[in-house]
This record gives structure tokens, sequence and C-alpha cells, in this order.
């Protein structure tokens, strides 16, 4: 239920010569929106965590599947939520759906990791992060930590 | 053992303010793999494939594992062999190598379906590039097409 | 005084391994910024003259100095008002300023021609979108209509 | 006669949906031209310039014409030259020509500065850059440096 989501207009520099979304810049589009997130649902500012507190935000492991296409001039909408907050890691569900039609286009499953942009070494979820999704979110996650 | 690979350089475009690879970059370096092994590995020209015969090849599903980080300059290793080859799909199995230390950077299942870029729906794969997977690849696929 | 412009905010996958905006990603953004021009600016869908009408507003020629970096996180204005009409040609000049500090980034001359995206030949301008740039843009351009 | 010069293949992810080069894929492509001239043309390590230096080359300045169209599957040369070693600037004519046919596709002149990737100010230009480029490229500057 705590879906955080944002809309996009599919541009002319998305798409591939067979007119439609060059598939990786669907990953562009969800690595915005996971800012977006970070930085507007979860209050936590993305740029400070990036930038000045050297923390990242890799993706380790995704599954995605294509279901339909996405055209130039399509608006999109772009959701994420959180399946499972683990001690270094969280993962997310998201999926585009056209804004028009309602018809999921593409949908995946991503583990993201929290890393020292230093070490590249995973680290374990910031407090600020981790009180923020387990807040807004809805989630508990206290007694299901792991290392992951 | 009919691996189709070929080297790349990572650049300074490929990597993001972490400093290292942007991970959709991934997987536009492994659009152009394809194009390279249905061009060179299969010999069925993927401009015309594309161009002229209005044959696609999109994405509809995939999983893939980042397992280490490659940094700008790092010489990769790309390569990728078929997994099975259905009626109207092609299940690769893709990997991404450090080439100084043999190191796993990704890995990725893939499914591509051939379509027509007119309607974008799926079609049958094409015989020539049936036959060429077949024979080159040493993949024996007569008795288990399927739809998918 | 007919500047189109629009807020946009460096994201991460904007900048390179300096932490800034990687300059090529400029030029992504300013094409947005046409294509929300001629659409919401000019009233001409902008995906009706590319995909139906099969019209292209491909850059021809253009000048960029780059003034001041930009970082992720940052909010930019993008705005662009044209400088000349021609029979065939529209000349724009552009320009990115720090939302927040007034700063001048990058500021570009460009110019587009209106082609066939059928023969890839330069076309006249057409009649709607003439129209939309002489209403909207306070442009006078019968008089000088050349052949660029 | 001091060209630096590689081949390179247009790719699908190269071209957008009027199945063309998208013009800010030119300056990716040369900026990958300026990384193999300044490791392979000059032997001064771009990596090692730009992580383990913390010594940056962004452009400042461009002027491009875009002459001819690219498709995908063109084999195109790019090809650059320096026409001017300033002080803490470079000063660079490129150009992109179809390998089959000869045709100049795409010309620019680009300005680049060497900078501190620590401040973002420009620096003067490292000496083993320096040297390399006057003793490859046969460029007498030492009467000639400006604080450009």
């Amino acid at each position: 239920m705590s879906i955080f989501q944002r809309e996009r207009l599919i541009r002319f520099s998305d798409c591939d010569p067979a007119g439609i979304v060059f598939y990786p810049q669907y990953f562009v589009m969800f690595n915005g929106l996971v800012e977006d997130w970070v930085e507007e649902g979860l209050g936590v500012g993305f740029r400070r965590l990036v930038i000045d507190r050297r923390i990242g935000l890799p993706t380790v492991r995704l599954e995605a599947d294509f279901r339909a296409i996405s055209r130039m001039g399509d608006r999109v909408l772009l959701a994420l939520e959180v399946q499972r907050l683990g001690g270094r890691s969280i993962r997310l569900s998201s999926r585009c759906t056209g804004v028009d039609d309602g018809e999921l286009r593409m949908q995946m499953r991503q583990v993201l990791v929290t890393t020292s942009l230093d070490t590249h070494q995973a680290i374990d979820v910031p407090d600020d992060l981790r009180a923020a999704i387990e807040s807004l979110m809805g989630v508990k996650t206290s007694d299901e930590r792991d290392a992951g």
C-alpha cells in the first residue's frame, strides 16, 4: 500500500530505431524514481547521501519482465514499493504502467545494497534511511534483519 | 562451448558519479554484443534484419546479478551463449568478466523474442536465424520448439 | 521575450565520474526541451509530427559554451527562444541556468531543419509549425524566408 | 598530418526513432576518441589522469556541423587533430566520415581545458600531456602559450 509513484513522459531520446523504449532506458527511469523516492518519499537527501555521506545504492540483483511496449509520447506511471528491508539491502518491486490505458508495460524486482563509495563494500542501511523506510512504508523489520 | 565473446573497454561515459559502471550501461553493452553475435557469429546481417526485414529482437525477460564493480579503464570480456531456442524466442546466458583478473562482474539470463517491427507482435524465429543458431551453436531444437 | 522554459533536476544518470553533468547530456536535456516546446509551447503534437507525419527536426549546426558546472541534485532552468525562422530551418538560442544561484551553466545556438523522415531531406517548415512559431513567439518571418 | 583516428560501428543504441544517430551520441563517440587518443596516441594513461591524478578534460566550447546522416550498421571513421595547445586548453578539430563512402557526416571544433577534479578550476596542461602533444602531434607551442 505504501507505493511511491511518479509520472513520466516517454521522450524521443528514450526510444530506439524500432520507435519504442530501448529497454535499458527503463532502468535509467527507475533509477530516477529511486532518487525521487529517497529525496521526496523518504526525506533523506539523495545528493547528500551520495555526495556528502559517500553512500551508494547500487543494484545487486534484478528480475524484469517486459510485458508491452511504450512509445514516444506515452505518459507512464512509474511506481515502487519496498518488499523487504534487510540489514544491508532493500528489496523493491517496481512497475511501469501506461497512464492512458492502465496497461502494465514492465515490472521488476530489484535488490539494492547500501555501500561505502570509498570501498564499494556493503554497509548497514543508515539509521535515518532505515527509520524513514520503516515509518513511511509501514514496514516492520527489526526482527527480520539479515546480513544481505 | 559455443560461446560468443568480445572484449570491451569501460569508458568514462559508461560510468556514474560513483566512478563505476552505471548498471543500465551493462545492458547497452550486451545489446551491442547481441548485434555482433547476429552479424559476425551467426552471419545474419543485423542491420538487414532490423531495417530491411523489419524484424526486432526485444528482450521480454531478464535476470541479472551484479557481482563486482567495473571501473573506468577496465577491459572486460562480454560473453553469451544460447540456452534454449524456442519457436519465437531465444534464451541467452551472458556474463561480463574482468580481462585482467578473471573476476565475474555481472551475469544475466535473458529471453529475446523475434517480433515484427510493424506490429510489435512476436513472430517465428526466421529460418536463417534459426539455422545459424542451430548450426553454429550446436543446439538441437527441432523437438523442443514451443510457442514462447 | 518569447522564451519557453522548463525546470529540470540534474540526476545521477546525467553525471559522469567527475560528479558533474556529462556534457553530451546537456544536448539530451535540450532535445527534451524542444519536444516540450513543440508540444506545449507551440501546440503542435510532437509525437504526431514525428510518428504520424514523419517529419523530423534534426540539428544541423550548433555552437555551445559551457560556462560553469552543474552537479547532481542541482535544479536547472532550461530556456529557449527562436532567433530566426527560415524556410526550412529554425534557429534557436538556448541556455541552462542554475535555479538557486541564477548562474549561467551553458548556452548554445542551434539550427534545426525540418526533414522528411522517409528521405532525410530538408522540407519546408510545415504551415502549422510556422504559424505557431510566428504567432506565439512574435516572430515576423514572411519577408525574410530563405532556403536555409 | 598528426591525425589520430579510430573506426567505430554505429549501433542500434546510438540511433533514434528516425533510425539515424541521435546527435548527442556523436559527442559520446568523440569523448571515447579523446580517451583513446590520450591513452594510445599520447601514451598518457587516461584512467590514471582522471582517477589517480584527479585531472579532468571538460569541454568548454564546441561548434559542430552535421552534414549527413549516419545509420545503424554504418562504419564510421572518427578522427581528431590538435589545432592549438594553450596554457590550460587544447583545441581539437574532429570529424566523422563514412568508411564505405568517404562522406563527411559531422565535424566539430572543440576546446578542452585541463581542470582539477577537486576544485573544477582550470589548471595548467600537465607537463607529460603537453610534451606528448608537442612531440607526437608535431605542434610547437612554447611561444604561443596563453592563459586560455
